[in-house]
């Protein structure tokens, strides 16, 4: 195929001029051009053609109708190798156009500024140019399409090698990026409008997406998956909003674990210090302080610390400068990635000892809570996905207390995080928690477990293996006890005070136990589990 | 704002007649109609101009070019509050047209005959029709767009309530409609056309994706959260495959179980019978037998019988009635959801006694392996996604015996049965399982730990706790080995022979321990993750 005949209209100019001025030395096509861009083509002495000329009508309405016409679509969508069409074509006068370079009026990024008024959005809805590159796409056989200034260079090298032509298959993948580009255009407007009417959709009968590669990871969840890291087109903030310091490539295990920890970082945040400790998207140890970061984090590895080694460090204010020398230089702790809001320059210097550790900041997104969790949550399953609300509403719908012992403040503050931490283990999981001099933390945590009594049992166990003492301690689980025998490895391990959603059909029972051992049971009407 | 001019343009003719005749009546509009569309209404004998000769342009290349001009684009477009607008209308002889009735070329449906050439299906690619729809709904302000037949009667009665108009905020709800079927529409085009032409991209540097509701879910993950399930418009099967015949509603978490259990049914197919129980995404007994389902069924229960009540059990073949009678009437276990092939006639009896259990066929599902692993793995995180191939190659990439002791056949058998079953327990997990007659069964599984040892001892007080006798066993593990601990704790339980996939730095030493020990230990080249 030769390429005769060139349409150009675009919204962006970057690299246009010289684009077109190496397309006219190459292969003299006529260029037919609109508005704005015939200007600047015009202005830098390269000949062309004005549509408005060449289809005897006036560009109309600002600029909402220019090549919607049938000398253009048709030159672009007439079958070259069918008779009746290139006969009909010679009837009406209608030319072949062999190539369209266009793109289209720049709807997502008009959007990002906040106070543009509707009127305004709407105009930069493009009508013409979609219908323009879709027309070429779908006659990619006859058609070069071209929708983006990054395919400049690649379109004047392959007219090169092909001596003024571009291969079938190259002309097939320029028109399925148009087809890809447009429908991620047309779902930016979807979200913009159902967003700024109100009339929001949560769970749409379709359901349109748009997602961006952040990057590819060198695997995925093992090594001989490939992945990649996708930020979605409606979410301005993230994961992908985490900037990375130093450190080795973050891998998709790490990016589950990172958005684990970055969650219950702000489900605690009231807290002024909070250290947690993830490994296999577990809380490892978790501990809150009033007063001292130090204290927070040592508590926190305090809980387990076999398994704190090698894993995900998350802080919700700037690593202090005695935290950084405490992890690398009082206990050379191998850590796979650190989050924090910010790392002061004092403390960066002491972790940069350590090159391989990924050290992340999130900024203010911890300020970002409300804005983070309109998305939902996203489950695939095969051939499908499950969509929810996150599950941020808060960890307790009535506080309830069961039994005749009542808690004191300190335990309810305790609970309330023991909890915290739990919905946060896999289902179904335990967590047992002390008081400190200004603060809380972990000192058994078990996860994962297929029964209520195993994985009360698992966390006691693992509480007494790193030396803890459950005395007095609290305890909290993230579904109802099914039987009293939960309750009782509780207060066997040494729990006062334990917290769990009810909701059982033998809550009675479960009651009358606790009541019998002497022990505050607590329901709160809200399950938090987490597969 | 009143309808005077109403264009019609389906492909789709369903109600048609009907619904025009309806707007005649309600508010006496001119008509504009092409083609074969303005054939069906003027039989119908509802008074319509042609776009042809409202126009003065004639329909082209076999319809490509039908509605693609000013009079008409431009009679969609035209902004009726601007002076300038209506000037330019009126000086080019411009009506405004009001109302659009389009449906699109039936693309997806069209591609769904998997004969379809590349020369039928691209002419099914809809230009025009996009064009008003888009056009329409841009300026929804001033113009109604009817896209798609379910509408006909909302647009009807609200006609009516309104004295012939559609009030503004529901103009704009057909409008975000338009644009989000036509970003649907334009990603079936991808879809077809990557894989029709060869050249699928798998991580697209954007991607674009459309998903249908299967139906809302009561709750998500916890009973404060509103969910729904969808099936991937790109995804021919998936979960959304599978027919219940009878139960409750399948909930959010029932959703993630069954898809882990259908996929542990297939990754163990190769075996005649295989019962697999699962309890919060992770198994929890698990059984093949090459005899008999019903032995593979009770060896299944036997592992862990406490947690399997509640369960989601699945079988590779269809339930037998001996099965059906021994969950039902003889154990009479209260399983949250079965699901197999098939539930002959016989086996329904007995099951249905059960009205609450969930009961799903997946009919020839297994045999589809090839395809579903065609669909990618989302897992969302905050703001995004991560996407990877599904671990579906096989669990073993090189079988590389590390110590003196060889396994014996059977041995290896139940070693790979033991390490597939690892790959669905949750990450860190460990399986212990023993040989039958014909089959072999898991007997201690341990999953979702911080650290190996944990792990291992977890699965050993398992299998003890249900009376198991680990024995001459054989134990799985899906990660290396960090220390020999893990190694000894296998052996203190009774394993003769442990698998795991090795690639520590330290497993110099952990061979060195196996060896003392006397056993077998084999590394598979492949980690086995899933968090």
């Amino acid at each position: 195929m030769k390429i005769r005949t060139v349409l150009v209209s675009t919204y962006k100019k970057d690299g246009l001029v010289e684009f077109v001025r190496a397309l006219d030395q190459l292969i003299h096509p006529q260029i037919l051009s609109t508005g704005g861009t015939a200007k600047v083509l015009r202005t830098a002495g390269i000949e062309i053609t004005d549509v408005s000329e060449y289809t005897g009508a006036p560009e109309l309405f600002g600029g909402r109708i220019k090549t919607l016409h049938p000398k253009i679509e048709g030159g672009i969508l007439y079958r070259r190798d069918k008779e009746q069409d290139a006969q009909e074509a010679k009837d009406h006068d209608i030319d072949g156009i062999d190539m369209v370079i266009c793109n289209l009026y720049p709807f997502e990024e008009a959007i990002k500024n906040e106070n543009i008024t509707m009127e305004d959005a709407l105009e930069m809805i493009d009508i013409g140019g979609p219908t323009m590159i879709r027309a070429a796409a779908k006659n990619y056989k006859d058609v070069v399409v071209v929708s983006q200034p990054s395919q400049y260079d690649m379109i004047l090298s392959t007219l090169e090698e092909h001596d003024g032509a571009i291969p079938l298959h190259m002309r097939l993948s320029l028109a399925i990026a148009v087809f890809r580009n447009v429908a991620a255009y047309n779902i930016a407007i979807v979200d913009f409008l159902e967003h700024r009417a109100g009339n929001f959709e949560k769970f749409p009968a379709l359901l349109v997406k748009a997602f961006e590669k952040v990057h590819p990871c060198r695997y995925g969840e093992n090594w001989d998956q490939e992945a990649a890291f996708y930020m979605d087109k409606a979410s301005p903030f993230g994961i992908h909003s985490l900037e990375k310091l130093w450190g080795k490539e973050i891998s998709f295990n790490n990016y589950l674990d990172i958005d684990a920890c970055f969650q219950l970082l702000s489900d605690l945040n009231k807290h002024e210090h909070v250290c947690a400790i993830f490994k296999h998207t577990t809380p490892n140890g978790v501990a809150v302080d009033g007063n001292s970061q130090l204290e927070a984090c040592k508590n926190a590895f305090s809980c387990d610390p076999l398994s704190a080694f090698g894993g995900i460090w998350g802080f919700n204010k700037p690593v202090e400068p005695e935290v950084a020398k405490y992890i690398i230089e009082e206990k050379n702790i191998f850590i796979e990635v650190l989050l924090a809001p910010s790392i002061p320059k004092e403390s960066r210097k002491v972790l940069e000892k350590k090159q391989n550790m990924r050290v992340l900041e999130f900024g203010n997104m911890l300020a970002k809570r409300e804005v983070l969790y309109q998305n939902l949550e996203i489950r695939g399953i095969l051939g499908g996905i499950l969509l929810q609300d996150y599950d941020h509403a808060g960890i307790v719908k009535d506080w309830d207390e069961k039994t005749t012992r009542k808690t004191s403040t300190k335990e309810r503050e305790t609970l309330v995080f023991a909890m915290t931490v739990c919905k946060w283990a896999k289902s179904n999981s335990a967590v047992f928690a002390k008081v400190t001099e200004h603060g809380m933390y972990t000192i058994g945590i078990g996860a994962g477990q297929q029964s209520r009594v195993h994985v009360v049992k698992l966390a006691h166990s693992k509480a007494l293996e790193f030396k803890h003492d459950p005395t007095g301690s609290v305890m909290a689980t993230d579904s109802f006890f099914p039987f009293p025998d939960g309750v009782e490895a509780a207060v066997d391990a040494g729990a006062k005070a334990v917290l769990c959603p009810g909701g059982s059909i033998r809550d009675g029972e479960v009651i009358a136990r606790a009541e019998e051992l002497g022990i505050s049971l607590v329901f709160t009407g809200k399950r938090v589990f987490r597969h």
